[in-house]
């Protein structure tokens, strides 16, 4: 660890060897310019090396009387030492207000491991060695009988076989002498071998669980024996060439062998990630038992190849919540036949499986707190609950989070702008992307961070619209539509120009009063206030870049103490993990997605009117956002 | 109905119209010669018509001058009115003594119908017609939680849906105002939704119950609305190609892809088979819920593809005795997928589910009578019990019975001499084939008759050898071999020589022994004797031609009261077909499998010193046989 002091104003900072300066100075609400996303070819990010010695590398921004002097660009520096650091004029923000809007982002407020260790291990399917004793003239029963009737003795397990595990039976028990190893789905009414494999094979035992998101796959690879993950892989679901979210994919899989074509994208991208897992787990096809998918209720429909096409039509009616364990080959996926599939139970149309994961995962259901749940991706999905009832309700949050419908939009991968400070009085722009590359777009964290921002500064008005009496060339008017530009095409060589405009504003304002409309619905069903509220569980990928403060900011999550904010990481995901280890967990969940009441907010006159409120930064009853309404005051100099 | 008086002896018998003459002489016990099965070839059943008309047929077998005699062909007059007939003295027999052997046809001592009305009518899958309600928003619960819970609440079924039955579920669902058809399996823990229809399709119900022989397969259509049978087809196994017994088939199944041909061909023949039913029963694939199997062990191996090595390997270890319902398709048959397959169970690698099905069948476990209950094919099984206990045992018969594996046997169709008789005097044969047609060759009920003839009329010893002092041409012998000629080569233009040989008699006298052994042991083990036995039950194809008398004779059936004796026609089938008409009935066949004890007879001591014993005709213990013994002694003028 170094130490970095930044002059003028003497902030001192410890940092870890080798780190960026310039996102150490971003991390520490420093303002330094920027353009280019920390590419190094805007040269607006220049700083002094007062003390300390930092190389320089050879840049065409620089000069070289610069470099000699100590000048660097900030995003190009590594720290390697302790160092002195004057931000020049040019950069500096002479005002130190921007230190109040500093950043929180979540903590992780719960782990895998720390949940897992909660419940007993105890696998949906489960291997048990036997040693058989070869026929004799007087003990001559038939084989699947002499396997049963041993589980039945020694394990006091009355099975029956699967057809498949006895085509080879024979062949296997005299291979090694009678000793098997025979899998065993413990779940349903009653056991089922579904392989007998011979000598002992128990060592090698594994599952897999899988979210099925409809942007993205993530799967985790489990050593049933010790709980452990032994592997972790995602993917893009291949699915998104043919739509953003469940309802354009709902509608393409009406197409002449639309369903066909979206089951076997996902089936692809789970042979995929499941191949992956096995590389880096060093584990063979057969030595995985299972599959635990979770997803929402259109993925889940999607992937077993069942017809979708009513979930989108009023009363949003799904053909099924909850799936029999099958084979995995009558999916298509590429895995033995004894392997087995399972799905995580849902609850409604767009309120699926990896929702009730989540609750699982999280234990929202066994708390004698009162908990928001909150998984925001194309759909919103929120759950209000505790031990004695369980609300939920969804609503479409619009692709906006994922950056995608927005003009200059993007998914968030490199190049995507996902941090943005403002100048509070030149409204010049720091700007960082994934990956320190140049801005090709901006991203759903980015976007709520660029128009707190722009309400922050004063350039936004509540309503959503540029503030007309501002004097800055970074707002522009074409066709009377006026947009901020983030990014000018002359701020750095081969630049393009990325900008904001109303309409994407009013798309960003629409979807967070939907989520926010919709917190509000569970809590009036509940006969809740905002006050009641004890944990805010932040789910999913959205929240692992998510600034809590822009978010409240925004108007998209309730202003209520940050240190109630936690962030479980990928609920859905873990949840399904946690159902593949523990029998106990896979049926608790069954429990739950009986257990939770979804309130439908189409044509809910409620929902409509606290949609409309929302439709506002942050909200149009400013004493639901104490904290911001202040806070904003000092800019707009009102009180609401 | 004509009356007929055969001269000299005055024999008046009642001849119904269009009846063959020579068939009424055999019928009746008249000896009239022929030799070429009844194609009025040989000229020797000569007849004269005293009184009544004949039209006469051209032949060239008579002259004019004995047309316009009267004389006739009585295999080729056809009775139409009443008849004088005279027996030409060069046909006739002049010893009465043919009429003590009196033709002893079993007569059919029990029918499926009224069988069937004793069970409930209650499909393994029944059909449920509902009228949903279609979703509104207040009641929008997913599609199958509503028929779900329309069964549960109006039919009291807790069932499952099975993954296949809901694809469509949607699109059905909506097809008919919610208006459907399912189809539940009722057999098991929980009942299982198997498919779901638009409409009412109750009325079109169906199943296939199918006897898996290892000759022939015989299948009946069944109404699962009414229980009547609306089809019987049959046709040959055509594994039969690749071996005549279970022990060749097991043989071949062990060459490469040998199991995979031989599932292949069954599952052929079964395809073929349901083709033609539901042509005959004008039905659709669609209509059939389900196929009820019932066959011997190696059979039923083989049509699911399981390995059956260990069968016919000491100590005799079949894979399963009972399987899982499973779906057609996965045998590879052409039903579709929500068509099950259930099959009987069996109770040891020689003692199938055609004998469990025989005994569910005729109820023998329920019988407060003993019963001796025997199916005799290329392997002969036998069951000795009643309500109290039930034994069986099986013994490899050889396929004489079939007429297989004897020089100039045939299996019984066109051209099969089916019945001998021999004039007492000159030893000339009277011959009936099937299809009366020139003899091609022999089937077991022939050979049955033949030897039983040849010990009547003292040409052949009770130990199997051709009487050394009997002087007749139709006794040859060629490098110290004896043979009767059945049939000589100038019998009739075109006509072939049959002969019966030594070594023929020692294979039918090791196959009745094998089975009379087979008796005795499981009335040694029963601590039971020949006259405990209350009724003796035929089953099969065999029974069907077997006379009786002729069978008792040779010592193949003891010598009990002949109207002990009951055919029950294909218990198999006929078994089957019960437990496809009522879950009650094949939850029997599970129990009775369950409580039959299998007495295995490969080096058993006791077996092996019966069956010495019974190598002898009829027996070498000649008080067990006493009517055969009395009657025989006359011939050999001995007294055992």
């Amino acid at each position: 660890m170094h130490t970095v002091v930044f002059l003028p104003d003497e902030k001192s900072v410890r940092v870890e060897d080798g780190k960026c300066l310039l996102d150490v100075a971003v991390a520490n609400d420093i303002f330094i310019g920027g353009s280019c996303g920390g590419e190094g070819l805007c040269g607006k990010c220049k700083i002094k090396i007062e003390e300390g010695s930092v190389p320089a590398r050879p840049s065409p921004i620089l000069t070289e009387d610069e470099i000699d002097k100590g000048v660097r660009l900030s995003c190009q520096t590594r720290v390697t030492g302790n160092l002195r650091v004057q931000i020049l004029t040019e950069t500096r923000l002479g005002d130190q207000r921007v230190l109040g809007r500093k950043k929180t982002r979540i903590l992780r407020g719960i782990d895998f491991d720390s949940v897992r260790k909660d419940w007993t291990l105890a696998p949906l399917v489960e291997k048990f060695y036997l040693e058989l004793k070869p026929p004799t003239s007087s003990s001559n029963m038939n084989d699947s009988e002499r396997v049963l009737r041993h589980l039945r003795l020694r394990h006091g397990i009355d099975a029956t076989f699967d057809f498949n595990a006895l085509k080879e039976l024979a062949k296997t028990l005299r291979s090694k002498d009678f000793h098997v190893t025979t899998s065993v789905l413990m779940l349903g009414p009653q056991p089922r071998i579904l392989k007998v494999e011979k000598g002992d094979t128990t060592r090698r035992h594994f599952s897999i669980a899988i979210d099925v998101g409809t942007t993205s796959v993530y799967g985790y690879l489990l050593d049933l024996n010790t709980g452990m993950v032994m592997g972790e892989e995602s993917d893009y679901n291949a699915q998104i060439a043919y739509g953003d979210d469940v309802i354009t994919r709902i509608i393409f899989s009406q197409k002449e062998d639309g369903l066909k074509k979206l089951q076997g994208l996902i089936v692809k991208t789970i042979n995929g990630l499941c191949a992956r897992l096995m590389k880096v787990g060093k584990i063979k096809k057969t030595e995985i038992s299972y599959i635990v998918f979770s997803g929402n209720t259109t993925m889940i429909h999607l992937l077993y190849g069942i017809d979708p096409k009513y979930i989108r039509e009023s009363p949003y009616v799904p053909t099924v919540l909850s799936l029999p364990p099958i084979d995995a080959q009558s999916l298509g996926l590429d895995l033995p036949e004894s392997t087995l599939v399972f799905s995580i139970p849902c609850v409604a149309s767009f309120m699926g499986g990896d929702i009730v994961a989540g609750i699982l995962f999280f234990g929202l259901h066994k708390k004698d707190e009162t908990i928001l749940y909150i998984d925001v991706g194309t759909n919103g999905e929120i759950v209000l609950g505790s031990e004695e009832a369980v609300l939920s309700a969804s609503c479409s949050a619009g692709p906006a989070f994922e950056g995608v419908t927005i003009g200059d939009g993007m998914r968030a991968t490199r190049g995507a702008i996902e941090e943005v400070r403002l100048n509070p009085k030149t409204f010049e722009p720091m700007l960082l992307t994934i990956g320190h590359t140049c801005p090709k777009g901006i991203c759903g964290s980015g976007l709520i961070d660029l128009v707190a921002e722009l309400l922050e500064v004063g350039l936004l008005t509540p309503n959503g619209k540029f503030e007309p009496r501002s004097e800055t060339k970074r707002i522009k008017e074409i066709n009377g539509r006026r947009e901020f530009i983030l990014c000018a095409q002359q701020d750095f060589p081969g630049g393009r120009e990325i900008v904001l405009t109303e309409p994407d504003i009013d798309d960003l304002m629409r979807s967070k009063a939907a989520v926010y409309a919709c917190i509000s619905v569970l809590l009036r069903n509940a006969g809740l206030s905002l006050k009641d509220i004890d944990k805010v569980a932040i789910s999913g990928n959205f929240g692992r870049f998510l600034d809590i403060e822009r978010a409240i900011t925004i108007g998209l999550l309730p202003d209520i103490p940050r240190d109630k904010f936690i962030f479980i990481g990928n609920g859905s995901l873990m949840g399904a993990a946690l159902a593949s280890l523990s029998i106990h967990a896979f049926q608790e969940a069954v429990e739950i997605s009986g257990k939770v009441t979804n309130i439908e907010l189409t044509d809910n006159p409620m929902f409509m009117d606290e949609y409309i409120q929302a439709l506002f930064f942050p909200h149009t009853h400013c004493e639901e956002f104490p904290t911001i309404t202040k806070r904003l005051k000092s800019v707009f100099g009102r009180g609401g």
